[in-house]
């Protein structure tokens, strides 16, 4: 075969692990790869330190090239991100990987092109081989001053990538930017594809059909979003039509330990990727919505759509300016114990005429649609369709809903008849982090009407077998509570049974 | 648009769920689909009563026509199987249909595309639109008398469909071949693809492109083994390419059930799949082996890759004709019970010296590495590969093993050092189903050796949460437990806590 197949299974499934890896899979990758007909291994970043917690492979330690060295037999690559790293980080930064790593891949947004052809250059002066990955592939039409400098990655460069970041594109596209770039440059071009479409390897294939030099997989696809051409598909392809010599033992065995892995984390496509890929839209903010649950997909799919619509779905609402205060709020969530509780929850509010009821998910507010206090809908997201099935006439006498700051990632959907009591909150200030959080946003609007006893009821936490996405959302609330604790002089409980240790307890039967 | 979508996700995904489906999914795939831009929905088969338990969209009784007709605005299908239908079936199967149905599909082997021509007649006869659905499209170049025959479709059939039955045509193939069948014939040309590649958008919108008449696709791409094109992602690729009105929020209603669903039954392309889609081999062969857990992934690649590669792995053995007779058995499963008892089971072992023990699993195997006993292992499938991993050195005195009569489906693998003391049945007769399942092998192998005392140990069943094809093992070895029961008089206990009702329970303690 007169291309190679680089495998970064590691640095790309990284997104879902946090880069950490067990490592008894790790041996198990490197051992099966050793038996396998693929060239390089892409094994993770390299970076300076970051402001949050990142795992082994974000960084690749020395050690952790030593290891993979003794491991592997395969040429091994890291990639730095190009807006992270400039030409004068590369000596301490790659000074490391002398010895160990081949391939220094660097990522690079085709804006920043120029800028990357020096830091590049620093990273040939080491020794290793250099490899442009270029994304944003199905917009570089619009990138003419990008598309005239792609010549000067010649001497420099020994691949340059075309990244299919958004999953969108076509076996014709890829023939046609194959070209455009064949003309510019007498560097090897290389294929990185994203799988949204299911198009990653029928794009793959062509890229090595117009004489790509170098195309990347992963296994099991596992990778950002969608994620990518899945490793053992690519080989099996290539096994039967190409008569590539193929050890099924060795694939299995590699393939077998990531496919249990994905149904924890499910990467792989689905309709909000698809969506999102057909129309070239970031899939990492897809990510983000698609694994915090206050989204639903529903929400989602329809503010992708009208955003490739370009409808405007965003409308700049009254600032809320209630002038009732409430000395006390019960913030409703969505946990088994607000509906299991209710009628003791209810028999609590009765009792407490001077307490407004704030609802941060639609999932029990129907328990309570009899009570006389007022009620707050916070809608994040177009969570308002939610509510509107769940309601079968609104009233509007005694309720609100409350939408964060404008202009609002997710467009406004306000529920019918619900129009005249609509809001939006000027700010999130009393947390630093998460303000698309709908707690963060129940949280500021009870301190906006004056709150200062705050009670929590159905936010019970996640028991056991707790999913990695159910863990952010645990760990995002937790820390929007923990915000308010550390701010504000104030009584915060909950009075049903949680698993947050920022509120208090206190049981609800004892307050009625 | 000059083309028209069929959905068949009911009749396709029946294979996974026996054609039964929750009254509320129905119902909810109807309303869904009467706001999505598809013109066909095929609900199920129409059949003469067959041997075994096939649910309510197998035979689409004359109320499920009702019933699916007054939820549907869209034509509605229903599909025969060529080789179970004939011609004077006709009147009795369809006449129900009149008025419900528009379309009648026929799924076709090409070799016996002459007779389908007659029953396609007798269809048309009663008013419907006809179908032809020609099967096994990545074979046809062999198919030369079939070739020759399509254009005998024209005036009988409305749809001539190019199945690609082993989901391994690439777009090339489907320009192809859409070629050679449009010299052939005027009829309008159908297209359903399958996804063991992931080639199945490709391929249909290849199929689209080539100027086809009507394409395929269910939900979630639910249907047999690595399932079908999405629904989904079709309709996503259209919106986005071509502007087709699509409103996601019904498309998000019907995509979700279907994607929970999914988590249990595991539809989609997996590793076996992709290599039988590459070959062109059967993926109903392919599904069963992975449905049933007995087959390593593993031993499943192994054996398709070299009847891939035409390599023969099948070899004749000696068949078994040990002289000494055996009055017990105690024959081992791989349930958890084999391992936590194993102290106690082995003090039951010494205490019965005359008892031969029977490993079915290799998964308990170890525990009972020092016993005296005479020790054999049944090897169904290539299970010898996982022996060998288990066992350091094997010895082979007071060893046997058992294979199944030749030749073998997935081929002959005897664990390294164990050929001298390899065996194979000539024939598997105390039941009428079953004979590959390892269980089966076991017994047959017991009878053979004289047993008249069955006992059983890590026969377990499961709890709870049985998956579906955790639920068909245990039924089979239910079948054949109740088949040796039936047939002989013998002692047939479980000294291991059992969820089988064939097996009488004692206790292994009070047997010590």
């Amino acid at each position: 075969m007169n291309f190679k197949i680089l495998d970064c299974t590691l640095r790309d499934g990284g997104y879902y692990t946090n880069w950490d890896f067990d490592k008894n899979l790790v041996r198990t990758y490197f051992e099966a790869f050793n038996n396998l007909p693929v060239d390089y291994l892409e094994i993770g970043y390299r970076s300076s330190p970051m402001n949050s917690y990142l795992g082994e492979y974000f960084y690749c330690p020395q050690y952790v090239l030593e290891e993979s060295s003794s491991l592997s037999n395969k040429k091994l690559v890291i990639i730095l991100n190009e807006k992270d790293v400039r030409a004068e980080h590369v000596p301490d930064l790659l000074g490391p990987c002398v010895g160990y790593i081949h391939l220094v891949r660097i990522a690079i947004d085709p804006q920043n092109f120029k800028r990357a052809l020096s830091l590049a250059t620093a990273v040939k002066k080491l020794g290793f081989e250099v490899g442009f990955n270029v994304m944003y592939m199905s917009n570089w039409e619009s990138e003419k001053e990008f598309l005239g400098q792609i010549k000067e990655v010649d001497g420099i460069a020994d691949y340059f990538y075309m990244v299919d970041s958004f999953g969108g594109v076509y076996p014709e596209d890829v023939r046609k930017t194959y070209d455009i770039v064949r003309n510019q440059t007498n560097t090897a071009i290389g294929f990185h594809g994203h799988n949204n479409l299911q198009l990653a390897l029928i794009n793959t294939l062509t890229a090595i059909d117009c004489g790509a030099s170098i195309v990347d997989a992963t296994v099991t696809g596992m990778g950002r979003g969608a994620g990518n051409l899945q490793t053992e598909l690519l080989l099996t392809a290539l096994n039967a039509k190409n008569g590539l010599d193929l050890d099924f033992n060795s694939l299995s065995k590699v393939v077998d330990p990531f496919a249990e892995m994905q149904k924890d984390y499910e990467w792989g496509t689905n309709l909000p990727y698809m969506v999102s890929g057909a129309n070239s839209l970031p899939q990492k903010d897809v990510m983000s919505w698609v694994t915090k649950r206050f989204y639903s997909l529903n929400s989602i799919i329809r503010a992708l759509s009208n955003q490739s619509k370009g409808l405007k779905d965003n409308i700049d609402l009254k600032n809320l300016d209630e002038d009732k205060k409430y000395k006390s709020a019960l913030i409703i969530g969505g946990g088994p114990t607000g509906k299991m509780h209710s009628k003791a929850i209810k028999e609590f509010i009765k009792k407490h005429e001077e307490l407004c009821v704030i609802h941060v998910s639609s999932k029990n507010a129907q328990e309570y649609k009899d009570i006389k206090n007022l009620q707050i809908h916070c809608l994040a997201g177009n969570e308002g369709h939610r509510l509107e099935e769940i309601y079968e006439d609104i009233i509007i006498k005694d309720k609100l809903v409350i939408l964060p700051p404008y202009p609002r990632t997710m467009g406004t959907y306000i529920p019918k008849g619900l129009e005249p009591v609509a809001f939006q909150l000027t700010d999130i200030t009393f947390t630093d982090k998460y303000h698309e959080s709908v707690t963060s946003l129940a949280i500021e609007t009870a301190l906006h009407l004056g709150v200062e006893n705050f009670y929590f009821a159905g936010y019970d936490g996640y028991k056991e077998d707790i999913k990695p996405q159910e863990l952010e959302l645990f760990n995002e609330n937790e820390y929007v509570i923990e915000s308010l604790k550390r701010n504000h002089n104030l009584s915060i409980n909950s009075i049903t049974p949680s698993l947050y240790e920022s509120l208090d307890s206190r049981s609800v039967f004892s307050l009625i």
